[in-house]
């Protein structure tokens, strides 16, 4: 086999590859990247056993084979390459990479030992790549990477009548992004980490879905992903999400996020970097106090709503979370000092947090 | 006392201070920075017992004071204001620090405890502090961190007729670095860390030289420095510079160093990362072999020597160190296979690299 194709394709490919396969494994064979040679171009996939992962590489190709070489080697060989275009030669055992004046030669491994990756050819329901990947970035925060209940390190993905809605919560936070979506799809449970990982390979143009048992495979024109489902019942999130708003404020969240962060610095990193909001007058007051000293910033908001003032308190870090996929205006939505609040975007957009207050 | 102070050039001299002040300690006091206030500015200080760092910040003050602060929390919240305009307010124990909406107290600590610092007023000999800081900043890369010998965890600094040089060595390469100096100064050996430090603080202008017992104070405009110095004797390392050379070649730094970082991927981190240079015909080649394979590099140089060629190993990570300081093209000087070479710039600028060669 002979190939030669373009260092940046083959390098994004192999970037992709890289963060699924694992650079050390008890199973060597893991740690490998399977190439299957077409005379169109590479096709690379690779596993970590939660994952399975494929990407096109369109290549020149004279007389395809299929080998598999050490995968983190080879990236990181691609990337140090100067020149535009690699030739990839397959003769017995050795794959020879040549750009230059530059000639490595890798030894290959055991292609028959490699573990079969098959991916599915129909798709179930289609939903927007780009909005799916924004949907899941945006609410990736609210899942936890510790909690002992499974559920709560995913992110549920709900087909409604005209609009898909994902949903990730930690018990303490909820976030929630609602966006377009047609179609018959399932109700479902992606690992918060193997949402990470879908993020990153979605772009633009359709993600076709198809359901497995207990798996779900996500096609787009550049990749193929297989990954396992989470099983269980997602907590009733709807039951938390606060029906009467007492008090509202809209500010720019970007003064919200610096001010927070500002008082933050002193906050009791002990007590849930607790920071106080008190609203009143078309003020929002900031406060937080630790064993240094104490911290307040005032802020003009437009407030708005039945109650004339409210206090309450949040965790530092869970505010900034919440307000992170928002741009342009934040509102702040009050149903009580003991009771959640909403942080959304002001007009719209989908994405909404719910956040327990702390205790007084 | 009451202070108004630009945020940036405060944040600047706070940067510094961070960078030498500990963030946490088992005596609470060395976290802590003392500020004294002048009429003119104020003069922020902190010590880690190795190296007294003093900055001067100017600043508008009323009713001048001294007061001591948490170091870090301070540089933290500065570094977080909003606006352009800090002032400092001293109420009894309170520190307020205040910009646009945002007010923080923050709890001084106690001054009389504190440790006093103090630097000369005299100069014994003055150095320019750009030069000193470039010619610190070549060599402080083979100087050890680990080295049980104190005097390879430092860099020397002799004052020859008329220029100085500085030396550093791990026993294993030696990096030398010459610059313009006049004056007589004393050969003393400064730590490697403290080097990095000074480093930071030197730039334009004059840095003056004070010598005490065991001990190097260093004065610039902006900054006092006092740091410990290193006892013992520095190896002879000139010892070790060849003298004959009996091959040489010049090419293009960038390209070697990006040759030496592809060809390393495939060498053997058991084996001190070695690398192959081979030279003849005006061609250097690069090789090196590990588990997974081979690598090879062929680039084109401008040869020179009495020998025709010439056959050498070095430890990759050594040979990009030694290249690091050297822009444009470098000239490797070659004096045998198991004899030391030199990597230096060509068209001269002081510096130089001795490496010893890895056995065959």
């Amino acid at each position: 086999m002979r190939a030669h194709v373009t260092k940046k394709i083959l390098s994004e490919g192999l970037g992709l590859l890289e963060r699924v396969i694992p650079s050390r494994s008890s199973n060597p064979l893991l740690t490998a990247l399977k190439v299957e040679a077409s005379e169109a171009g590479l096709t690379l996939s690779g596993t970590n056993l939660e994952i399975d992962l494929s990407c096109f590489v369109p290549a020149e190709v004279q007389e395809p084979q299929s080998f598999v070489v050490p995968a983190h080697l080879l990236a990181q060989i691609v990337k140090s390459l100067g020149g535009e275009l690699v030739e990839l030669e397959l003769t017995g055992n050795e794959l020879a990479v040549r750009a230059g004046g530059s000639d490595f030669k890798l030894q290959t491994g055991d292609l028959e030992a490699y573990p079969p990756l098959s991916f599915p050819s129909h798709a179930d329901v289609s939903l927007d790549a780009a909005e799916l990947a924004r949907a899941l970035g945006s609410v990736r925060y609210a899942a936890s990477n510790e909690a002992f209940q499974a559920v709560f390190r995913g992110i549920k993905l709900e087909h409604r009548a005209d609009f898909a809605r994902v949903v990730a919560s930690d018990g303490y936070r909820v976030a929630i992004r609602d966006f377009p979506a047609s179609g018959d799809g399932r109700n479902l449970i992606v690992p918060a980490r193997s949402a990470d990982e879908l993020i990153r390979v979605l772009r633009e143009g359709e993600a076709r879905f198809t359901y497995g048992e207990g798996t779900l495979s996500v096609t787009t024109e550049r990749v193929r992903m297989n990954l396992k489902l989470l099983e269980g019942d997602f907590p009733d999130y709807e039951r938390v999400i606060p029906k009467e708003i007492k008090l509202q404020v809209t500010l720019p969240a970007t003064a919200l996020k610096e001010a927070v962060n500002r008082v933050a610095v002193l906050a009791d990193k002990n007590a849930n970097n607790r920071v106080e909001f008190m609203v009143s007058g078309g003020k929002l007051l900031l406060a937080a106090e630790g064993d240094y000293g104490r911290a307040q910033d005032t802020l003009d908001v437009v407030q708005g709503g039945s109650e004339p003032a409210i206090s309450l308190a949040f965790n530092a870090r869970h505010v900034l979370d919440a307000l992170s996929p928002i741009e342009g205006d934040a509102e702040l939505l009050f149903s009580g000092s003991t009771s959640p609040a909403i942080f959304r975007a002001s007009g719209g957009g989908g994405y909404m947090a719910v956040m327990v207050t702390l205790r007084v």
